[in-house]
């Protein structure tokens, strides 16, 4: 018997680490419906073929997760995002003729509302003399467009919208999306832009009450939340084309880091952006390119994604191409 | 001269916490622009007589605060929080005829919305055959209130709407309201049902960048948030009728820390609540009194802020007669 190398303990121990993640986890409320229904909502898209092929489908994640710190929980732990860059990339990639999982935080930016007001009910409707409500004229494009091209997506079954708040409830939900997809093989997509907590306190270790504030500074030790990149990748849908995202405010940093997480988690592109210009550009690596992605106006861009999702659609296409393609050794 | 006494001492202590949190906050965006409106707010409904007398005046507070951990900020720590009851309480102050500033949580439940579908604006619309936007029959009534309820309120300019997101911005906003209500005396209220942070991280000990997950476990030590229901009671607005709340999820310290912020902060009354139950009773604490106002449904209350604020605006009234008599020794 062989000894057991480095890398194969590291393993061992990372695996140790997301068991005792899950197992700490509180249980995911409407375990069965949602499951039920992704099952269906992968296997009618990947049996609805039309052209002999299955449709590609693509899980989106977006928005960020929360920490608890406190079991009946008072006070959390936030992870900025809009949840812009995931609502966006959803419609382009539908348009690009995919089925998308969109498995967003509660309460971010929906696709196809991106040019909603904030406070968008009370912005856009008014009442007319007879009592009814109406479309007040100057949100009427932009209301038009949101509810029909929303409810077509639903509609047609290309969208199935998961929600979450909690990172327990995330990494469950993605783990259970995660596994449907694993039969799809490369037609299968994780784009994940959602923006997850590196840190995080065991359930099993948190106090149950809300933390008293009289007795002075607060110190917390949070702990590391196990990379599930790993996971995705080796175990849960081992031949889908994987995206991550790696955000940072340093951009001296930045690309660095993007690289090392290629590597470290067999990612077939990392996103790389920085926090202040997110919505102009991007540069998505793959091994051996480096291509920097930007909003051109004269393009007829209205946003990053466009473009983004048009390389991605493309590189995922030569994915398959490859992975169809017999080995000849 | 006399030497301090302790009252004294610790009175200065709070003065330098307060005076060093404000220093050390970034500046409120657009500060002049909501200092011009809340002026223009309160000036225009304490002179509204009508009956002769002023238009009674509150600020509700509602939802949670944010604490960034980082300056351009990424992670930050929550208060949980609906803002449910705030809003809930805002349509029956004005129902009361009062005029509210409702400084609110961005994001957080609106006043007449809360009978609205979590995702209320894909729910509630639907494309007709024309292509021209209607509201579903299922949510006509909801929607059409809403509607109604909330331009009239606006419109009769008895309702501003004030947004925050961080701890900074809230108390920035509530010293501006504070203060301009200062000349209302008796007649002003607040109301601070937002679950305010009561740690944070100083604006200028706070890291910069992104704070790196790759070296184990994340230590962070942070500070009190001064307690700023003292300065609002002794300088802000000491005349002002005052209601503060207490959320515990623990009901065996919650009256005895209800009954102690009533006493240290001399507010006029102080509501205890419980996470389980404060949807369906709360207690109402006072100088010598301790009353449970529980949702009646025999009675038509469609929530327990019905039965609440009824009882508040009548303590009011009691506290406006009081300021009023003149004092005979």
């Amino acid at each position: 018997m062989e000894s057991r190398n480095g890398s194969q303990v590291l393993q061992e121990a990372l695996n140790e680490d997301i068991t005792s993640f899950f197992r700490s986890a509180p249980p995911l409320k409407d375990d069965h419906n949602v499951s039920r229904k992704v099952h269906d909502f992968i296997e009618q898209n990947s049996s609805s073929s039309g052209n002999g092929k299955s449709r590609r489908i693509v899980c989106v994640t977006s928005g960020g997760t929360t920490v608890p710190l406190e079991q009946r929980c008072v006070r959390y732990i936030d992870n900025f995002s809009s949840g812009h860059r995931g609502a966006a990339s959803t419609e382009y990639f539908i348009k690009a003729g995919y089925a998308v999982v969109f498995l967003h935080r509660r309460g971010t930016c929906q696709p196809y509302c991106r040019s909603l007001p904030e406070d968008s009910f009370l912005e856009c409707l008014e009442l007319t003399r007879d009592s009814s409500v109406q479309v007040r004229k100057t949100h009427s494009k932009a209301v038009e467009s949101a509810v029909r091209d929303h409810h077509s997506a639903v509609e047609d079954g290309l969208l199935l919208k998961l929600p979450f708040t909690t990172i327990f409830e995330y990494l469950q939900n993605l783990q259970l999306v995660a596994l449907s997809m694993k039969n799809l093989g490369s037609c299968g997509m994780f784009y994940l832009a959602a923006a997850v907590s590196d840190f995080y306190v065991p359930w099993e270790s948190m106090t149950e009450h809300k933390i008293q504030s009289a007795s002075g500074p607060l110190d917390m030790r949070l702990s590391q939340v196990p990379k599930m990149l790993s996971v995705l990748r080796n175990d849960w849908a081992p031949m889908a084309f994987c995206i991550s995202f790696k955000l940072e405010t340093d951009s001296n940093i930045l690309l660095k880091k993007a690289d090392m997480a290629l590597r470290k988690y067999k990612m077939n592109a990392v996103i790389a952006n920085e926090l202040l210009t997110r919505k102009e550009e991007v540069t998505v690596i793959t091994t051996g390119e480096r291509i920097t992605v930007r909003k051109n106006k004269n393009l007829g861009d209205d946003d990053v994604e466009k473009p983004l999702i048009n390389l991605l659609v493309e590189e995922h296409s030569a994915y398959i191409k490859e992975a169809d393609t017999p080995k000849t050794t």
